[in-house]
């Protein structure tokens, strides 16, 4: 893989994750859309099955890792060279900010119909995570586990798999991560909206402070430094429960 | 494949999609239905295992592309022939209204008991897709990007799989592209039903109109070139990235 | 495949298939549930997975058809010898009798608190189908297009694995057709309930009759036949059309 | 597989079954939790998802058994060691005590706002099941007979993929038996809320009552031996179904 074809990948494949992530967000949170109130299931299935869509089409370029702390996590363990690492990344967070844009469009009828300062918290909350409780360090113990929860079964998937370096190389396993992520939102969401992924969250977070959302209100910056560091621990821990365990 | 072939597998997939599809807003909008109220996340895994039931009865004939829009992508793309696409259409033309029909027949108590003029236009939905908001461009972006997120994990499933012009034809693929459409149904459904496809839409709408539906109103003709537009707009778009980058 | 096999096979698999879908019916219905009122999401999916778990169980002796008129339409399609058919079936209702009595000793408390005349229909609802609307040439023409439904998707997934006699013998496809019924409870269950199973109806009907459930109220035998014949006819049909067309 | 492998596979793997398993029931249980009050659709595919990320991670280690009863029925049916046996029960045990310790952490500000004597038995519904109806020869048939329909299709599974020991051997089943298990939660989860596994029942309980959780009540120890007999009866009738039939 070159490193065009990381970036490019990466960009293609976070760009469809956040469109069905971010998407699924504003689905149940939007007036005047469908899905509207439609409860914790179908934000669970919408996030997985997105990860499903994007690691498939980055696959054949990328491998469609879609997340830094995973891209760290394969590092640490050895497959994804270090100096891969940075094309990974950068192709994961401008994906991001792609995806939150054309989420943004894609809703842009329902957003500006929302476009109220009483809304202005549940509209950041279709870029960006929440936390329940404001306790950075609770939100980070939360964040760290979940995203072991999501390195460990990832890395024995691709292990399994002759060591590929990513989620959407071998056709078959795309859709267990999927299902794995689906499980994760279910059951491990509750306190904090499972980032577990730094793109997914700073990505669309930078794009909610840019974007000409009417009364959109803060971007939340102090929050914003947990789910990039909580996920890049948890995939740090996993990297290194798997290379002691397997 | 023969032209024969292809449009009576689409004719016959397209059929099953739309008996699934039209019948799962039937059964969750219809009085005296065991679904009514079941909800969106009903909708959106209805739609899709009827791609899976509809893609995987066609794969033998035609491949299961089951949706003009996508027919029309793989073509730019290059796997399917140009002179083959209007035997593609027509099937899944044919077979659309053909599923719209078997919907009507199945549901038609139901359907006599909601005959009034205040479920017209709850009735017309069973069919085709309405906006939430009507604004022509605005509903027109979000059908074309919804189509993207369709379009670029479908050619990149049927590109890892040796190029087979359908979404039916890999055994495996076609459960992954079904989740993909509870995907988008789940995340980019809110503001128009994403229809993502021509005849899903105006083949049941040509139904509605020509079924003895009492009080059934209006079919809404001045929004139905909106949902064959943005769709096909989309599937092009996505499959020139697809052409780029890939 | 010997006859012994063959009915044992359907009879444990029908036993499981009736186990997990008589049992999500009593789940969603019966007080003293952990699952009462949780939709028909689940009705579906309990039933699915019941496919799911029934026909994976049943594959290597029988191939898992679990169902009469799936059986009638493989004989009809040619890869089922009719001299096997009454083997498959006697195991299918065998199965159906004891997976009906399985779900009653599971939920026997519930059952027993719930023994009252008033919920009498219920109590009948968790062991055979009801229409809506009482119409019987209606709810045939529903039974047996929701069965065209089934056959079709059916006899394409096992043409493509060489013509295997069953639903679970070839490992994947098994959970494509368990989708395919998810789909079909979702999106054509309204009407009827969705028996599109002989034995799926009649077996837990019999027990129903039979069982000493108190104030359990009459087994509506005056419907028992709706469920038979529709079903049927329906995979008759659909065996037709794949006859003819692939 | 040595006998460390085994112990360490298991441990890992049933960690993570019971951090995503005792996390959806922390997740539709607790205040201040996004998904609370999600259903049962949420618990039974948050546990079925967790037996995927589970025993696929434990599979290249020990199989992925997650579970004494499964590995109780492997060992009468023959493909695990009877010597074997101690290595899988003690590492589910272990897991199972680190995974409940984990979901603990993850959700400890909810734990800490929820910690009021009220809560007390919703508050040990996390960690453990606990029965709608009293009764424990009621208890013990229905864990029994939920058992039966895990342990047949495991076993049919794996006996159709050259009698590995365990669920996450062969890369697809593992995704099979998930489904499985989402049925069993939704199918006959109601009147215990399905343990069908000792290690899940026990581990967490001992767990409760050694963590400071405030007013947290009691463990309830009368009712422990219950999730414990019933599944391994449930699981050695299994097993001897398994052995007469297949």
């Amino acid at each position: 893989m070159s490193n065009g074809d990381i970036f490019v990948g990466e960009l293609i494949g976070t760009a469809i994750l956040i469109l069905f992530g971010a998407g699924v967000c504003a689905a149940v949170t939007l007036d005047k859309s469908k899905a509207r109130g439609a409860g914790w299931v179908v934000i669970a299935f919408g996030w997985g099955f997105g990860v499903l869509a994007g690691a498939y089409t980055a696959a054949p370029l990328s491998g469609g890792q879609l997340n830094p702390a995973v891209t760290i996590g394969f590092a640490i363990e050895g497959t994804t060279k270090w100096e891969d690492v940075p094309f990974y990344v950068l192709g994961q967070f401008a994906g991001a900010a792609v995806g939150a844009t054309l989420c943004w469009l894609l809703y842009l009828g329902q957003f500006n119909l929302n476009a109220d300062e009483d809304n202005a918290i549940e509209t950041l909350g279709i870029f960006s995570t929440r936390p329940e409780i404001d306790n950075p360090v609770q939100n980070l113990i939360t964040e760290a586990i979940a995203t072991i929860g999501l390195m460990l079964p990832v890395l024995a998937m691709a292990g399994g798999h002759k060591h590929v370096a990513g989620i959407g190389d071998a056709g078959l396993p795309v859709q267990l991560i999927a299902f794995v992520v689906v499980g994760i939102g279910l059951s491990l969401g509750g306190p904090t909206g499972y980032a577990i992924n730094p793109a997914r969250d700073l990505g669309p977070r930078i794009v909610h402070a840019l974007l000409p959302i009417p009364n959109k209100g803060t971007s939340q910056w102090s929050y914003s430094w947990i789910p990039v560091v909580g996920p890049i621990a948890g995939a740090a821990i996993g990297a290194a429960i798997y290379n002691a365990a397997f």
